[in-house]
């Protein structure tokens, strides 16, 4: 079963080596699916403990600390700032410019906000929106003031091009482990630009009462090496919901929406949870598995006016990102996708989705492009078939959270199935031109040293 | 295939036969199944004009108008009483006591709130809840001042008791046409105590503007004269999204909510669109088709820990009611209750829910037991199936609103749909003990002289 080209890659994989201590074993079922049994737990999967330097507070009064930002806008001329204050507001002005320690332009940030959750209180958490970036060009700013004053920069997109190049880093269910550090090391060394985040970011739920906050700020302090200098494209997962009747808090998402702002309103979207941007050649749609999205909901309703929105001659790559995979054949959470894929995947397939990116199952795994679209239930069939028109579906769960690795495939692998691993990485796609990007599968534990998964992905429209 | 007495009085069912100028017409396909093909449309499916006298206001000065109770506790021994004061708030009182114009108690209403939704402003909607109330008492009470006051009564249910005889009236989809007329009209000859609404109340989302909230209110008073005397278990449905971007009015269920109230935190949910209560000897589970759903989800949440509340030793029957239905053969809506069958129809299965009501199909529909759990994606076959453990699914969306009938059934009737039929009309559950049920359909259109779908109902624990 060729699908296509995707598949290449795999069969140069080797199989049946040993590097050091780690067993390495790849299982080619019938039809030429690829499950490797690498597994590996060097480092132990649980949180780094607070008083590690990873999540040391930056100096001085009031420091301005868990800065990240997000593209702040459609078509990547905005970005929105965030940080939070930990004593009291401050300033909440952004000073930008294109000259490092020179700033030529002063923002004033909307909104200064903090919250309760239980017992515990946040911080000032501030958003900033810069508007009317140039492209293709790195800012330096500042935020904070007096001897708390802290700078970063970034660097804005090419302008909305078919043509333009851009690698995205995907990461998945990150936390805040030695091997979520792992993985973030690994990212900085890609070169990516932008991260595609699919969802479950601190992993504070695990953790109880006033506990569930500071989790959430030491996440924002272990991610600032990374989210202060480029935009995260932000996905909610269940880790997200929060929904804790023991403590009184039911409202979904709390924590996460008053942290994690979108640019929704940007696509005309009514809720931050889902929305899309477009960056240099791609059209990038967020889902949101937790929320309403069947027929006549606001995220469906939304939904089929953007695919029609989509502009392939602009942006030709066109990419899902959502937290639950709509295809996985890993034990953990089996099938928990189905009821989106009964909703969505005929569009997927109508608009030639490219690529579909998720989390959730806490390992790695890429279909090939199928599609399960024709079951009417009294045909009584409902088989995942060969779909040129599907896209590849993608997950990337294995950031590194403290849950550890979902090591259970099913067996044997189904023919969707192309490739899948339990280790932990991170994704990038790089973005060639409008006709072809490169995939890449990043598993930590090897460095550039062994060839993971990677193939040539053809745009589906060009 | 005989899966329960249920199908019994289908084969009673008068085979062609005309009535006046109707045109009855039952098929039955190779399974048994009935498709009958009466279709009448004596009234306009229109909405009555707002200076019919089925919208008419009360008099005197602010008088309380839209008047309706629904249960406001777990077990039967609360009611609230919701009613809107047009000009100012006036009182939050309800006095109430079990003679006639003689009442010994007070109660404060908690909540007098009004909103605006685009250009419209509601008038100010009082909530009082009556508490520790007697059972099987019938209470009167009163609301308004002076020349403005307003009596009605209502009659409690008897004591959570397994064997505990209650008849509940089912309705769907009602809107406000002189079709929606007929149903209430026929509903109130049926002897049914309670109406279980399964979504889709007044369609004033078909209007724009202003007028979308003035068809709120003239469906409050549409309904009062029922709606004030004994409870409505109220459902979600599609129109009661009103999700309207181009009115700036993206807040699900925003009207809806202002004025429909439900017992949620009772039964420790936390959201008003999903909750259970308890009534005589049935248990009542009323999901939310438009809120998010699948695991991890609040709603899923909840589900799965009310379910295991549920104890048929003191309340044997066990009804489940939502909008979209889980089992449909008509084209109008064909699987769109497929993601939430795949989220919940094993725990149906498992816990033996005796039946599950939902609306939506504008037209009446009845399955035999069956279920289609049992599909995993790779064995391909997914195929409803029969199931002793599973519910009866029926679906009664024939209130009447101004949509129109749904009359086109898939063709051939699938083996999973027992009878089926595009009338207006609505159903009754007469309860008589805790082994058997009697179950109704009524058509409209033939009043008591011609049986339609009705069978006993043999309760699935006992």
């Amino acid at each position: 079963m060729t699908i296509l080209n995707d598949k290449k890659m795999g069969s140069m994989i080797p199989k049946f080596i040993f590097i050091g201590y780690i067993f390495l074993c790849y299982l080619e079922n019938v039809n030429g699916g690829v499950t490797s049994t690498f597994i590996r737990s060097e480092w132990p999967s649980v949180d780094i403990p607070l008083d590690n330097e990873v999540f040391v507070k930056p100096k001085g009064p009031n420091a301005p600390e868990q800065v990240h930002i997000t593209q702040g806008d459609y078509d990547g001329k905005g970005m929105i700032i965030i940080w939070v204050t930990p004593d009291e507001p401050g300033s909440n002005q952004v000073k930008y410019g294109t000259s490092e320690k020179k700033y030529d332009f002063t923002a004033k940030g909307e909104t200064v906000k903090n919250y309760t959750f239980y017992n515990y209180t946040s911080g000032y958490i501030h958003q900033c929106h810069l508007e009317n970036l140039e492209y293709d060009t790195k800012y330096y700013y500042e935020i904070g003031e007096g001897d708390s004053a802290r700078s970063f920069w970034f660097q804005t997109p090419p302008k909305i091009d078919p043509n333009a190049s851009y690698k995205f880093g995907i990461i998945g269910d990150l936390g805040q482990t030695y091997n979520s550090l792992s993985t973030l090391e690994h990212y900085i060394e890609s070169g990516a630009q932008t991260v595609l985040h699919v969802g479950d970011l601190s992993y504070a739920d695990r953790y109880k009462y006033h506990d569930m906050g500071v989790r959430w700020d030491s996440y924002g302090r272990f991610v600032e090496k990374i989210a202060a200098y480029q935009p995260w494209i932000w996905t909610t997962g269940n880790h997200e919901i929060e929904y804790m009747p023991y403590m009184n808090e039911v409202t979904p998402f709390k924590q996460y929406l008053y942290r994690y702002p979108t640019p929704y309103s940007a696509c005309k979207s009514s809720n931050p949870l889902w929305y899309a941007i477009r960056r240099a050649s791609a059209h990038i749609i967020v889902l949101s598995s937790y929320s309403p999205f069947v027929k006549y909901t606001p995220q469906w309703e939304w939904l089929q006016d953007e695919f029609k929105k989509v502009d392939r001659k602009q942006t030709p790559w066109l990419i899902v990102i959502m937290h639950t995979p709509i295809y996985n054949s890993n034990s953990a959470h089996y099938m928990e996708g189905e009821s989106m894929r009964v909703a969505f995947e005929s569009w997927f397939v109508q608009y030639k989705v490219d690529v579909v990116f998720a989390g959730h199952v806490h390992a790695y795994e890429r279909s090939y492009r199928i599609s399960n679209i024709h079951y009417n239930i009294t045909s009584g069939v409902s088989y995942p078939v060969p779909d040129k028109s599907a896209p590849v579906y993608i997950t990337v769960g294995d950031g590194g959270n403290q849950e550890g690795l979902a090591s259970r495939f099913n067996d044997p692998q189904p023919e969707y199935s192309a490739f899948r691993e339990a280790s932990y990485g991170h994704s990038t796609l790089e973005i060639m031109n409008k006709t072809h990007a490169s995939y890449h599968w990043n598993r930590n534990d090897d460095g550039k040293k062994v060839a993971t998964d990677s193939f040539v992905l053809h745009n589906q429209y060009w």
